[in-house]
């Protein structure tokens, strides 16, 4: 019943159909790969992760921010009822060994970052670009497909492992 | 994959001998009954009723205070990270249907009342005794055994649903 | 401007008229003392102990629930806004040096209990009941008027200190 | 003893020595601008603009991580304890009517995103630089001293209050 990883998807719950067509297809690639996809657990590109990977056999937990287990997507297998609003956020970043973010606005900004602060990796599809003062280089890894997030979010929790 | 009922137990990390036998046995109850278990992820109650659950075929699901998914006891197999100390209380309580509490402290009267301020039943086996000023009524459904406990907190989620 | 005490005031934000008068009684000996109100800055209780000590000239502090500092009753000089909802009560108590409850429902007790998971000094008026199975010890210094209450947080956080 | 306004600084614990002029800069114009200086409570950008607002006879107030109000830098007269780790940066945020960023790594990050989730202006300096794939526009207000951050956070304040 343990999955054998938890990665975090995250985007927002207002997402383009790219977005949902790949947020799909991640949530599949997870579940193939024995990863429990973590969530925010409401619509747009968390329920479209949450889909592709309960129709794949997968695990989804949904980190909620309301007071309620029924504002969870359909596909929530695991509702965390947390009633802190966005500030949840932070718990659905370090929920997860690794992070794939597909898009996204403010809130999913807050999500890399808190993943950073936790020392974990963010894998990127089309999401924000940003840099700090000092820093040219990206500390995002960015890829362009669900097959490659996936597969670099696992490699990475692999070489954290050893 | 989905459980049919989400259940919390909460009682100390450091517990009496009956009181983590009775833990484990709640735990195995749940299990069988089809029932997650919901808990605070560290050891004493919350790792005797994942114990149980566990050996029991059953769902555990752990809201840990720290940083660190390393810190689960060994039985959890849904770690969720909050890094917010004792605050994630409130989420423990609030990501059940119901709240069984086994003996436990000041951390359990915290979960007793975030329970009782989502309107979620409470059932106790020789826990904390409290009343309001106002009030003679023991709002704490107590029950001596965990079959008895279970079968309760599953009776009180079913009359809500309809 | 240094607060020479922080004292969380704790109760319902529904209260009797009796609760209510000795919450602004509260708050005023707290502002005469040289203590800062520490509340949850809504209505009923905290409301009227901000009110005691504005109008003393203190210093009054509102751990709010919601989103919008609007929300905050306007004896509040220091609203400080989480957008926790229930979860802020953990702040409340752990922002004060000690904790004065008045009367009070669920939302108190789990202020209570925080206070004692702190270590903090509970003084009670006319407050919640409680004992664990195996204390027949009472952990709330209870008290029947606001200038002894606040006498007795004041002692024990000197206690403290020492 | 009501603050004209609360205004969020935020920034690194650690910082180059030109961050902290900055900080303490800032600290000093809100003080005389009759603005109370939100921020992390800790060392850094946090305690520089503590001490620049201070020094003028402002207000400040640090919404500390730990459990401990003894972790305030000497300069925090108000401090409340979280408890929650670097989540309550949530609250920096959203406790600010606007947020000035200086410099700062992820932490900072987290609260910029936190204060646009909230819909809050935020005026930087030497800071974070981000964009979201379909906007080219700047989201932040982008300052290079202390006298403008100042006036133009107030500004906005303003704005928003008509």
């Amino acid at each position: 019943m343990k999955a054998k990883y938890f990665i975090s998807v995250i985007g927002g719950s207002k997402a383009s159909a790219a977005d949902l067509r790949i947020a799909e297809e991640v949530g599949g690639e997870l579940a193939r790969a024995g990863a429990a996809v973590v969530c925010g657990g409401l619509g747009g590109v968390m329920e479209a992760a949450c889909k592709g990977a309960a129709d794949a056999g997968g695990l989804t937990i949904g980190i909620l921010p309301g007071e309620h287990r029924e504002s969870a997507n359909p596909y929530v297998q695991i509702p965390i009822v947390t009633g802190l609003g966005f500030t949840r956020n932070s718990i659905v970043a370090k929920s997860g060994q690794a992070v794939i973010a597909i898009g996204g606005s403010y809130g999913t900004l807050s999500e890399i970052a808190y993943a950073r602060i936790s020392g974990l990796p963010v894998i990127g599809i089309d999401t924000w670009k940003m840099s700090r003062r000092s820093e040219e280089a990206d500390f995002i890894l960015r890829v362009d497909n669900a097959r490659e997030a996936v597969r670099l979010a696992i490699a990475r929790i692999e070489e954290k492992a050893e």
